[in-house]
């Protein structure tokens, strides 16, 4: 990877609080089990917007959700991601002087994300308002290699003055989360969810446990402060609060650096985790920081070598595509007590909750590049299995499982069901995710165990929610992935996703009991085969909407009937629809949010003529908004796909530069991790038509214009395999692994080392 | 009237606490501008459950109604009807000894309504612990003269003994609503809705204004205590209550009488409350309590001879009858101010809201009898008609106004649109009854002023929700009055009402014009012929469904193919269905809450063939639950019309005896004025078959089995004239009026004095 891909660096300094606010998330530090947002240490003046926070990935508190109108089985609590401590406040004070970039004089001021090496930096010439200069150097990072540990270092240089230099450093337990009432994004109430239960120090480390208010967890942290050279260090509780201060002298050219080191645990994974934030420290401190430093760097060299998705000839999207695929590793649960949320761990958006978004846009890049991520992923919804059977009672199917809409623990967070609970396609989305990674792994012990129980369970709600009419399999009564148009009849993309459900469930059955494996699961659950039976009758007899006038397949039974909405006569500021109009409004017109039939189209594309996906495509097309970050990857694959090369580069665009140019104008809230997995798909599943089928590893690959080639790397059944696409040439390589068959325009290759194809 | 049916009396007074406070509804008093709750006026013993409540009609606070995910346009304030005074305590103490019937020993105890003299009563004989034995009479009345004035007269005769004795009887102004937070019928929350304001004695007489927490309304209440002999009398206030103490001595045989007067006067109505207040006080005093009886006798015996429904044969039916239309004049607001609530003024259901209920099933009984109070309850919703233009625009359109579902102000209540705001048949509902209005006093005048206005704007709404598909006018995502069906395509009974609206929008645009009356009504909503050609055309091309195979109309376009509920073996406890299955499961049903395309096939019976409407009975009868108390009414009326007499009757019962005979087991929340005035039509629509068209005035008598006759009046174009059906006849009689042509059995009579027609 060349450096100038690596680094995503912005200079002089915006200190405009819009800019402020998004760069917290810009420049977040995580690594799937805490996240940090990038606040300046030292604050911003009174009265600037803030969201100031630090996250555990699935650690959460319950916050009432009062229903306006309270109906049988409706969702009265939710969890809410914590932020759960302040360990970023750093104060220095040159003599009797704070530094603070809004006041004496800004001369140098950078700030930097380092994605090979793992950290990010703030770099600040400063003159105090009494002519004191220091260049301030802060490096932060939340390490791969010790997931608990989130570290600053942070350096300061005397440019032109000898004297007092001292550092204030809190740790503070009592925080709250951030609420924004008029956005539904983030309206999580700004609640007092956390309560001080104990706050000691020990050799100068201190470490504060605070429970929460309702969850009945509890979470850990310790921080500790060391000075590059002798000082004097006092470290003192106030409340929930602990303050190290550290005075030391400074010389003119000398530099002297303070490290923080700060350690999570919670109640969620360890029994007691003030013990274990104790040992966790311990074992922070037992590496020099350089060592934490080439840790990280091994692991993100490895994470990197994975992927190895290269792009030439477009700097600034290839970096955007960089940026995105950080975020990612960034972002997703090591372990199953967490998954991958809607904004990560950057941000308080969607208050931490898991969504479709992992099976359909996130974890397929895990799914190709790391298949033990991707197992973790549905070994968490195996965890929440019993919770989804709970879910599938409330809602009235007497057998069964349904996942929850959005999430944490496995009790369903939504409370306006018919943009929620009414998206039944969850169940279709994580059987698909599992297909995918059986696909990719072959995986069939997995299968056996949790897997096969997830696909069973889940798929035996749509023969409870569907009826025949007509010798047709109908479904009823549910929502599609457009939240634009809720509780409809025989919705393309869930019959479609259920059709695929049940066949799958249907040959996995046979497969599970060809490698004697069935006994088990299948006694768990008590399945029989005349449940299959029913599985594979009710797929073949999937009502998939047709218009005949159109040759496309509506959206659901009454989508075509509804008048056409107006996007392009509807004024810029009234985007996204959904804050702007009722949702009754919206449901009455044909409109969509996002890719739906469209979605169908890409991931079961075997299901229809290629004219119906053509006609379909530009159809939709016409009546998309695109609010949802969720959609134009999607457009970008299927445009692929059907040859229509611009559109796809320019829906790919679009989506790729989301976060890092704050094009949703909600970056500040937290990175869209969909839209980041998207956007891989759009590279790997549309421009190089990668597809995974049972038939093999299919690929198809097409080179953007403005590009001159791009490469990457997938892992198929244990053998990783490297595609290079330049202007004239495919060339595939098995990079380690077994000899494997593959498929490139349609035909067969063996590939043993390298095959050069040219393109077509 | 015979005496017999004008008592409604219960004896042995039942102490168990779920009786009294069921006896609380059923023997509430009202007038249309007050309601107070029969609770008893020493209390009952603690931890016993009582609604104890004082209701203004149209009085309310605005209470928060937070939606759990916020939404454009979703509705996040509402209107609660406030519980405004406690004035019903009295305590009586015989010597040392308070009067309570939860000690000592009741000899005998009954109480009753007298629906001719317009009181209710509580007759106790009792011993004290010590021996001392006294009947008590107590006699309540809200006064029909006076519409301010509650009475109380409390008369204690002692039987075996002689003392002292002492009334102490307090005046509260600091009260609160009740809730249950278990149940959304009664889900307003009890929260701090009324602030003291002042508190004043003048004569002996106090009046304490207190002022909501947000409406910015202020009520003031006032109350004197007289005693029929001298004694000491003292009033003082205590904080935000007055409490008057009056001893005096009795010997034996000797009958002492508290009379209690309360006047009661609000801000929406006066400017200034308390003046009011003293000016109405004194207004009360100046009658004599006898006097005061008088009156209300004198209103009553006017109100049943407009009435005059009178059956012969089954006394309990006919006592439940007589008693539904006396809560019918006790709960209709008696100005432009107030409507009718769900529950009436008798308990705190609903919040006092006013819904559909009172077009589609109270006012048609005032139409036919009291055509003044038909019109104010237009007036009512000419007086919300710039709110209603207001929610149109919240929904998304662009002209037009559109009814909120639930309101008191004219501002939306309604906390769950998918059966809520969802149900814009209101907008036809109205416009059928100001067309009923309009067929039963031909006022032209007011089709021209407010009435007109009402109809041209909300007939401007399906305009602007529709849309053509194949040259057919459809209406999707709405709700009808089936609230187990929300948000579909097509609904049959909202199609046929706005056909209905907007026909009549049409014939009332050139009915004006040819009186010359347009101008006005047209130049003020700007309303042109073009407009009313749009509303014609989509009246003409209304699509109706209709299935060819069943040869039923569809209660919506996806109806038929949802799977049927088994009705018959869904446990008991389990209806009504909304408190025990997710909403989003019933909606998958082929289930009713209620008559919804009955309820059309009723109103605008001449839209389908009688076969379709036979056919369609029998259908929907299969899956009609009756969870609604608006439902069984309707049944009995088709089943009627459908010659189905012993289907027609009982229907009819389980409809008549709701409330008395509290079949839904939630009468303790109030009455079921809808219900009530359904059971009107069924027999007056249903029995008698009575129909108001442009034709004219229809009947097409039939005479339940179990009834030897029945007779009941009506005013048709000023005419009174009389129905009276037997065995063998019906005759119709003019009362008084003008001569008129009516129908009987399709044929055409002249009615000058008296017509004998043999029943068919």
């Amino acid at each position: 990877m060349s450096n100038r891909q690596s680094i995503y660096e912005i200079k002089d300094l915006s200190l405009n609080n819009e800019d402020l606010i998004l760069n917290e998330t810009v420049f977040h530090n995580a690594n799937g089990y805490i996240g940090v947002r990038s606040n300046f240490e030292e604050g911003y003046p009174e009265g600037f917007d803030s969201i100031r926070g630090s996250y555990i990935n699935g650690f959460y508190d319950i916050a009432q959700m009062k229903q306006a109108e309270k109906l049988y089985g409706f969702v009265e609590e939710k969890q809410t991601m914590l932020n759960v401590v302040d360990s970023q406040s750093i104060y220095l004070f040159l003599d009797d002087e704070p530094f603070n970039m809004f006041e004496g004089t800004v001369m140098e001021s950078s700030r930097w994300l380092n994605m090979s090496e793992g950290y990010t930096a703030r770099r600040v010439v400063w003159r105090s308002p009494k002519g004191k200069e220091v260049e301030i150097i802060i490096k932060r990072m939340t390490s791969f290699y010790q997931l608990s540990l989130f570290t600053i270092e942070y350096s300061v240089k005397a440019l032109n003055f000898e004297g007092n230099i001292t550092f204030k450093s809190n740790h503070i337990g009592e925080v709250m989360n951030y609420c924004n009432p008029e956005d539904p994004r983030v309206a999580g109430e700004s609640f007092r969810h956390l309560f001080p239960h104990s706050a000691k120090i020990i050799e100068d480390a201190s470490f504060i446990v605070t429970h929460t208010s309702k969850s009945g967890l509890a979470v850990c942290t310790g921080v500790k402060n060391c000075l590059s050279k002798t000082g004097v260090m006092d470290v003192c509780i106030e409340e929930h609060k602990a303050i190290c201060t550290i005075e030391s002298n400074i010389v003119c050219n000398e530099t002297i650096t303070l490290t923080k080191y700060t350690v999570f645990s919670d109640s969620i994974r360890e029994q007691d985790c003030e013990q274990k934030a104790m040992e966790e420290m311990d074992c922070a401190l037992s590496l020099s920081l350089e060592e934490h430093y080439k840790k990280q760097r091994e692991y993100l060299t490895d994470y990197w070598n994975q992927t190895s998705l290269e792009i030439e000839g477009d700097d600034e999207l290839s970096l955007a595509v960089r940026y995105n695929l950080y975020q990612l590793i960034q972002s997703v649960g090591k372990d199953e007590h967490s998954n991958i949320a809607a904004k990560g761990l950057s941000g308080e958006g969607y208050e931490g909750h898991f969504f479709w978004d992992t099976e359909m846009y996130i974890q397929p890049f895990f799914t190709l590049t790391n298949p033990k991520i991707a197992k973790n992923l549905i070994e968490y919804r195996y965890s929440i299995l019993e919770e989804a059977r709970e879910n599938a009672r409330i809602m009235g199917h007497k057998k069964g499982a349904l996942y929850p809409w959005r999430t944490i623990n496995g009790k369903e967070c939504s409370g306006y069901f018919p943009a929620g609970t009414a998206q039944y396609h969850i169940n279709g989305d994580i059987a698909y995710s599992i297909v995918q990674y059986y696909l990719a792994t072959k995986d069939m012990d997995f299968i056996a165990g949790k897997a096969g129980e997830i696909i069973f369970e889940t798929a035996r709600l749509w023969i409870d929610v569907g009826n025949y009419v007509n010798d047709e399999f109908h479904i009823n009564g549910v929502t599609g992935p457009d939240e634009y148009t809720c509780m409809v009849n025989n919705n393309y993309y869930t019959n479609s996703s259920a059709k695929n459900h049940l066949n799958w469930a249907a040959k996995f059955y046979h497969l599970l009991d060809e490698f004697n494996l069935l006994k088990p699961v299948a006694d768990k659950i008590d399945l029989s085969q005349s449940e299959i039976e029913e599985f594979k009758m009710a797929a073949e007899k999937m009502f998939l909407p047709y218009d005949e006038k159109l040759k496309i397949n509506p959206q659901d039974d009454s989508f075509l009937q509804k008048k056409m909405w107006d996007i392009k006569n509807t004024p810029k500021e009234k985007f996204p629809l959904l804050l702007n109009y009722h949702p009754l409004h919206l449901y009455r017109y044909q409109v969509c949010k996002q890719a739906d039939t469209v979605l169908a189209h890409f991931i079961f594309e075997d299901d229809e003529k290629i004219e119906t996906i053509r006609n379909s495509f530009l159809y939709y097309e016409k009546v998309t908004t695109h609010d949802s970050s969720l959609s134009t990857c999607i457009y970008s694959i299927v445009a692929s796909k059907l040859g229509m090369e611009e559109k796809a580069y320019d829906y790919f665009g679009d989506s790729a530069k989301l976060d890092l140019f704050n094009t949703h104008h909600n970056t500040k809230d937290g990175i869209h991790t969909a839209n980041m997995g998207g956007n891989y798909m759009a590279v790997v599943y549309g421009f190089a038509g990668l597809r995974l089928k049972e038939s093999g590893l299919f690929l198809s690959p097409s080179l953007p214009k403005k590009w001159s080639g791009y490469q990457f790397k997938v892992t198929f059944e244990q053998s990783q395999i490297k595609i290079e696409v330049t202007e004239d040439m495919c060339i595939v390589t098995l990079v380690s692994g077994d000899e494997k068959v593959i498929h490139v325009y349609g035909r067969e290759y063996h590939l043993k080392d390298t095959i050069s194809i040219e393109r077509i």
